[in-house]
């Protein structure tokens, strides 16, 4: 696994996938900012006339309704059905989902048509599976150990993988629960980098497919990138300002051998 | 008043209020991040379907028209009403009112609703107020001096507190006028931070309600707190980049004791 | 011509021009940074209610088709109308054009209206020309030599300057065509740095608008500016994010001597 997980680091860098966010407005740039500092190239495109077309030759697409109008949420139902046409990996990121009526009917109506992978917070893990309320906005107030079973029965249900992002990450499908420690406080104090993991996890997930590495392990080398270069860049901070811009460095220039040494991944038996 | 000013810093920390934001595309990103600087928490929900449900169980409300399409303007008058039904405080950044026709229209039909705050530049205030064309774009053209007439016109018409930035800033409600001097003129060059001040406003109102701190003194707290920011910001800034990543450093990291040195508050007799 | 291209860099902070920017909502915050920090004021006003008459008091405007929205796409019509009637210069960045149908008719439906200028990479100025098929989204899959001929019959059509960005950038109209050798790598790495070309050539068209400085010059020294600050940014970065943050800063700092020392100038014979 250690291997594979490297390895799925190393191809991101090498096949520069093209990933389609169709995100909210708040953290487009940094997400945009984000992929093309771990090497994919990012493309925001999400309106109903395009987003079928654009799913069709981008490598991945992120599915994020974290400010979604009338009209984005066309163009998502357009870029999952593009993307399914063609078998590309896409990953749901179900923002406040729980909270708010209507993203919670169209996060559970995207469900249903299997997601490669689905990453949230607890909270919003546990509210997609139907077994709890969700939390505060964006905020989970659940643990993420308390998610483990909603987690569990969404990887069933879609045959996919799921994230549950806290202060320590789960990563479970089918038959597997992975743990991983990695990361820093600071990663909360800056808006985005939850939502720009979604787009990491895309561009994973796109630059490993068709190889021997799994879904699972390339997800769990995404959320090492991030986890990694945030630990890397609290390094030299002086607060939240100066962590957003070191953290962009670090997902930029951070190698196999730090990534390695600054993650900690427990497989439970 | 001192000390009721530096309590509502300390508040806004402890009690980390859920501030909606339906804001303008191009600060959304800023001003998410400078409210997690401060210790709040936002949330960018402004769709018509979602906007009064938010806004009910918000602590707070941010209303900035400045780049309003059809669907935000509905959002806004939904989270308005939501607001309104439960008291929590909003407050109206008018910007770019007098220049353009339809936000004018619009932000005269919210003053009708009494805002618990009201914050402009100077042409923005006397626009608003009916006494005056309005600016160049979001740009001043007349002195905060001259808007003082019709801030207090506004803060008697809605029962609320007017506050008039620029470089010194104005706070007036009914009986009463202060003046502030903090800040730097590196606030001018970067984009959002007018339009952050509004919702951290609207973040201290929410973290002061219910307590014996006024909103009035909570909105000079709102200003000293960015001001005194962008003055360290200053001292180690190269240029507006390194400003930029600095004002959110220093609005995570000033202290109390730096909020009473470095701003200067006089009560106008 | 070294004269003109200086005086067109001094114009622009002198004259302050007011860029009034239809833009996608990914690169909207730096481009207003971008423009603060050349001299320039921005107003990313957008919509079909606001865009006619916000043209005709804009200094200049940029129709920048990356993340168009119907509504978008209506207040675009608008703006070119509103800057044609009162002579306003209006540039034209023809984002992923040729990948996708939609914008590409949009683009193609604006170049017979003749903007003040077209800029873009290779592959969307050789698309637009109808000579192509466009790059695979936002990057350029062609080189800038493959576009001279593109860029010169667009020239030719519109009457106006066309931009094409690159390794090298080159700046064609009739009867002239230049290439420009500045900027870093980095550059690329960072969203957004090329929508804020379009942005600043706007400011430049406007600042010498009426003066013996050509639009071709203008267009020049809008390129030197920012490719002479990506050199100087990438000097002190660590990465994309301090390069980001460096690049606002040198844009606001670069002085004459450094545009004239950190560019080469070709005219083509």
């Amino acid at each position: 696994m250690a291997s594979s997980y490297l390895d799925a680091f190393s191809r991101v860098r090498e096949n520069a996938p093209l990933i389609q966010c169709l995100t909210n407005t708040v953290v487009a740039q940094f997400t945009a900012n984000a992929l093309l500092a771990i090497g994919a190239s990012p493309a925001m495109c999400d309106t109903p006339e395009e987003s079928f077309d654009f799913a069709r030759i981008a490598s991945g697409v992120l599915i994020n309704a974290g400010t979604p109008s009338v009209e984005q949420y066309a163009g998502m139902e357009q870029a999952i059905a593009g993307a399914t046409s063609v078998g590309t990996p896409w990953v749901l990121d179900p923002v406040a989902v729980g909270a708010l009526q209507e993203r919670t009917r169209f996060a559970q109506a995207s469900v249903i048509k299997n997601p490669s992978a689905i990453r949230g917070n607890a909270s919003e893990v546990v509210a997609l599976a139907g077994l709890g309320a969700g939390g505060r906005g964006v905020d989970a107030t659940d643990s993420v150990e308390v998610a483990l079973d909603a987690a569990t029965e969404l990887a069933v249900r879609t045959g996919g993988v799921v994230a549950v992002s806290g202060p320590r990450d789960l990563i479970v499908s089918e038959g597997r629960t992975t743990w991983l420690d990695s990361g820093d406080p600071l990663l909360q104090q800056v808006i985005g980098t939850g939502c720009s993991l979604g787009a990491i996890i895309a561009a994973y997930l796109a630059a490993t497919r068709d190889t021997e590495i799994s879904a699972h392990d390339a997800i769990i080398a995404a959320h090492a990138h991030l986890g990694v270069a945030g630990a890397l860049a609290a390094r030299s901070s002086a607060g939240p300002g100066t962590f957003a811009v070191a953290l962009l460095d670090a997902l930029y220039t951070v190698d196999r051998t730090q990534l390695a040494q600054l993650s900690s991944i427990v497989e439970q038996r």
